[in-house]
């Protein structure tokens, strides 16, 4: 499947924390002939280009995606049909786009927005992997190996073009699985984007505590660990949430039941339901880390 | 101050995470004359002295703390007044008594019941830190080094049980704090017992969905981390939900309020509150990191 990919002109819009780790990966194993770069910010596309993880770099998304084999979108999930709008004069036949964002269903539309019906060769994907640093400066070339990549065909994507983009991610030692755009973002609505909400918004509440100050001089290592996701791009999770709102809340509204059952529990002095509920918890998380070390190997946290 | 405890008889009870770090740490260093563990598992006992923390053990507890200089009780919350209850009849003038238990209110009381009022040698105390793993082979040498060290003695305790206290912590490499027994409780229900709550929560929340085992295997990093401490003992957690309810319910109240207003967010759209809540709790958690990172030294986490 690799060499797939080789050969082939590569543009990737968007240098930040995943367009930035897919260039510097396949720039370092010279899986491509060409990588291209594409952003906003000039001195981001000069140091990706010091960096050896692009080949040239452009600012017209035009010029940079004519004659392209394959074109990589990452951008923030509200900006990716802007970008659709402007690469939609140049798309070609054999051209096979694809995408990072994490809610599908967003992308889909966007896509029916732009070209009536989504392109054939257009294959929605999402690596699952991230960082709460975002940019250029935070990717790095390891950042998708073990990871999974999640792909969202429709029923008449092109399946040359799902293997192509399968292609791209295995490369870089990702796990490529498909499933459909519905599932996608109920799934993730659950491991991620409620996570998430729930981190960001702890950290607020706390501080808006009195004395915040001296709350957070006492929080530890488990306090850390928890809120870390809470110190992600604002942007990329407000688009995030605008996108996938739905969902969330329907994953929220059955957390927040929980939680006014074990408050009662509090309350009372339920102590069965307390320790029925910490210990299937505990039994179900080493369920997950299971599943999880079987096919990640970084174990090095960011902070 | 750390020579205070050389040469002392130290009495720990419970050679689980916190009483064989205690042990470990003491006696790597040689800082006490003797170090006495007590348990009522003979083999954990029998492994912490083949491994050189504890200079001889014992299942009796007031055998073992008859002429002690320093009491330290390392036990689930809620069996800490039965330790009291069994000590009471050898403790001297002279014998200093501290815990190590997450709710200090729940301590004091259960001494009050044993003893009339709190002895005057009694130091209440805290450390925090702590791994979601658990029992003496979890248990190091450096669990409290670089952390703080909460104690909180009652306006009757005896400064100098207070000072021989702290050395204990403070030849630990720990940072010792004073604080009242009240504001103690209401901080850690804020940065300790309502994150873990959250996080059993939602670990069980989500393996109450159907389909649970897909929902985990698409789960990542973030998750990994976020639900780092849903993995803690449940018996341990359950004493301190069952003695520290009251600050816990009150802190969740005011999640759960905040949590509803971006659940309005969510539905109706709201690109300025979602991003404006993301902001401030992104900076928010940058200053938490600041106080963390100047005294934490321990970078790595446990899974």
């Amino acid at each position: 499947m690799t060499n797939m990919i080789a050969d082939k002109k590569i543009v990737i819009v968007g240098l930040g924390l995943i367009g930035g780790s897919i260039a510097r990966s396949l720039s370092q194993s010279n899986l491509a002939a060409e990588i291209v770069g594409v952003g906003r910010n000039e001195s981001v596309l000069k140091e990706a280009l010091d960096a050896g993880a692009i080949t040239s770099w452009a600012t017209d998304l035009k010029e940079a995606c004519s004659g392209a084999d394959l074109v990589v979108i990452a951008v923030p999930s509200l900006t990716v049909k802007s970008v659709l709008e402007q690469i939609k004069p140049v798309i070609t036949e054999n051209m096979v786009l694809t995408d990072a964002a994490s809610v599908k269903h967003a992308i889909v539309e966007a896509a029916e927005e732009v070209f009536g019906q989504t392109p054939n060769r257009f294959v929605p994907g999402h690596p699952i992997a991230g960082s709460e640093h975002s940019g250029f400066t935070a990717s790095s070339t390891d950042l998708f190996k073990g990871k999974k990549v999640i792909l969202t065909p429709l029923e008449h994507t092109d399946p040359e073009a799902i293997d192509l983009v399968a292609s791209l991610w295995e490369a870089q030692g990702a796990d490529v699985l498909k499933m459909t755009v519905e599932r996608h973002d109920e799934v993730l609505a659950a491991t991620s984007h409620l996570p998430h909400l729930l981190a960001f918004s702890l950290v607020d509440t706390l501080s808006q505590q009195g004395e915040s100050e001296e709350i957070f001089r006492y929080a530890a290592g488990g306090f850390r660990d928890f809120t870390r996701i809470a110190s992600s791009d604002p942007q990329m999770w407000h688009d995030i949430f605008m996108t996938n709102g739905e969902a969330t809340v329907k994953i929220l509204d059955s957390y927040i039941q929980d939680l006014k059952r074990l408050r009662e529990a509090l309350l009372s002095g339920n102590s069965e339901e307390l320790m029925s509920t910490f210990t299937r918890a505990r039994k179900s998380r080493a369920r997950f880390l299971e599943f999880f070390e079987k096919n990640d190997s970084s174990e090095k946290l960011s902070d």
